[in-house]
C-alpha cells in the first residue's frame, strides 16, 4: 500500500472510473485530471467531477486544452459520430472518434501536475483491446512515454522515477467492469457514449455504447447508466 | 530541399525564430506554433505573430494552455525573476524558471497539429548549452521524444516516419546569432527577456537578456533589440 501522491487522468467513462478506483484501492492519494478540449460530450467533465468526489479523489482538475483548433476526428469537430457498426468494421483502421494526439497531450499535462505535486505515479485507462485502432492506446506507446516522461522532468533529473501505469491495457470491457464492480464503483456515474443526449442519456448506437452494452452482457448485471436513457 | 509542411515551435524569442529561418532555408512550408501558457511576458506572443509574418511562415496559431493550473515556475507564476546572476551560478541546478514539462507539452501540441497537416518534421528550437538546467532541453530528451512520437499517431501506425529537429541543440548562442544573421534573421523582432517592459523592453538583468548580451558581444555586433530598452 502506498500513501503516495498520484495524478489519475479521469475522462467521467468507465475505464478511466475503473482507474480510480484501482489507484485508490492502492492507497494512492489520487489527484484527478480531466480535459474540457472541445469535446462533443462535455457532459462528460460534470460526470467527472460527480465520479472523482464518490470515488474518494483529493482533488479534481479539469484543463481546458484547444484541440478543435487542429481539428482532424469527429469527437472534436463537426463529423458525425458513426452509429451501429458491427463489430467487424469496429475491429478495422484507426477510427474516425481517433483525436489525433490526445493521450500524448493528456499525459503530459499529467506529466506537468505530477512533476507540481511530488508525484511518481500516474494512472491512465487506456485499453488495447476495445481501442485497437488507437495507436496511443498500446503497450508499447505507453512505455515509450514513460521512458519519455523520465529524462522530461526536473524529479527524473534528480533521481526520481516516474511510472506510467495502465492497469486495464490487457483487460476485455467484461473483466474491467467485474474490477469495478469488485472495488465498488458506481457505474451510474459513468458516461461512455460518444454522443449523448443533454443529461449523458446514452445513445445506445455508437461504438462506446456498444461495446459497453456487451461488457456488461458478458458480466451478465445490467448497466445502471441506462437509467438515463429514455427508452 | 523539401516543399514539405513542418510544424516549428515559436516563441517569438532568438532561438525559435532562428530555427523557423533555418527550416525555411532547407524549404519546409512553415506551420508556425506558439503558446498562451499564461506566461509573464506575454508580449513574446505579438512578437511571435510579427515573426511568423517576417519569416515566411504559412499560418500561426496560438494554442492556450494553462500551465499555471499548477504552478511551479517563476515563468508562470507569482515568484521573482532572478536578476544579473554570475555565469557561474546559472550554471548550477534547474533555474526557478523551469516551467513543469514545458517542452512536452508544447511538443505534444506540435504533434497533434503534424499529424493533422500530415507534417513530418517538427521544429524546436532547444539548446543545451545554455539551458543545461532544463531537464527537457538535452540531446536524450529529444531523442525520447521522437521515439515516443513515433509510436503515438496515425501516421506513424501507417508507417510515416516523424523527425523531432532540434538544430540548435549544440550551437553557442553566438553561433546562433551568426547562423540567423547568415539567414537574414531581424533581431529587432525577437524578445528574449524573462521580465519586459510593456513594450518588449528587455530588462538586461535576468538570465536570457544576460545570456543574450553575451552572444551579441562574441559576434561583434549590436542587439538591435537594444532599441527598445529605455536607456
Amino acid at each position: 500500500m502506498s500513501s503516495s501522491p498520484a495524478v489519475v487522468l479521469l475522462s467521467g467513462g468507465l475505464d478511466s472510473a475503473t482507474v480510480l478506483a484501482i489507484a485508490r484501492s492502492q492507497g494512492f492519494q489520487c489527484y484527478a485530471l480531466s480535459f474540457d478540449y472541445g469535446q462533443r460530450h462535455r457532459v462528460e467533465l460534470q460526470m467527472a467531477d460527480r465520479l472523482a468526489d464518490a470515488l474518494g479523489a483529493i482533488k479534481h482538475s479539469v484543463a481546458h486544452v484547444d484541440l478543435r483548433m487542429f481539428g482532424g476526428s469527429a469527437l472534436t469537430a463537426e463529423i458525425d459520430v458513426p452509429k451501429d457498426r458491427p463489430d467487424s468494421e469496429m475491429a478495422h483502421g484507426i477510427p474516425i472518434t481517433y483525436v489525433p494526439a490526445r493521450n500524448t497531450v493528456f499525459l503530459s499535462f499529467a506529466l506537468a501536475w505530477a512533476e507540481v505535486l511530488g508525484a511518481r505515479d500516474i494512472f491512465i485507462g487506456v485499453n488495447a483491446l476495445d481501442y485497437s485502432g488507437y495507436p496511443d492506446c498500446r503497450p508499447e506507446f505507453i512505455a515509450a512515454y514513460e521512458q519519455m516522461a523520465n529524462l522530461a522532468t526536473k524529479s527524473a533529473v534528480e533521481g526520481a522515477t516516474l511510472k506510467i501505469h495502465a492497469p486495464l491495457i490487457d483487460l476485455t470491457k467484461a473483466q474491467i467492469i467485474r474490477a469495478g464492480l469488485d472495488l465498488g464503483v458506481d457505474y451510474g456515474l459513468t458516461s461512455s457514449c460518444y454522443d449523448p443526449g443533454p443529461n449523458a442519456e446514452p445513445c445506445g448506437h455508437c461504438d462506446s455504447c456498444l461495446i459497453r452494452a456487451k461488457g456488461f452482457q458478458e458480466v451478465g448485471v445490467p448497466d445502471p447508466a441506462l437509467a438515463r436513457s429514455s427508452h
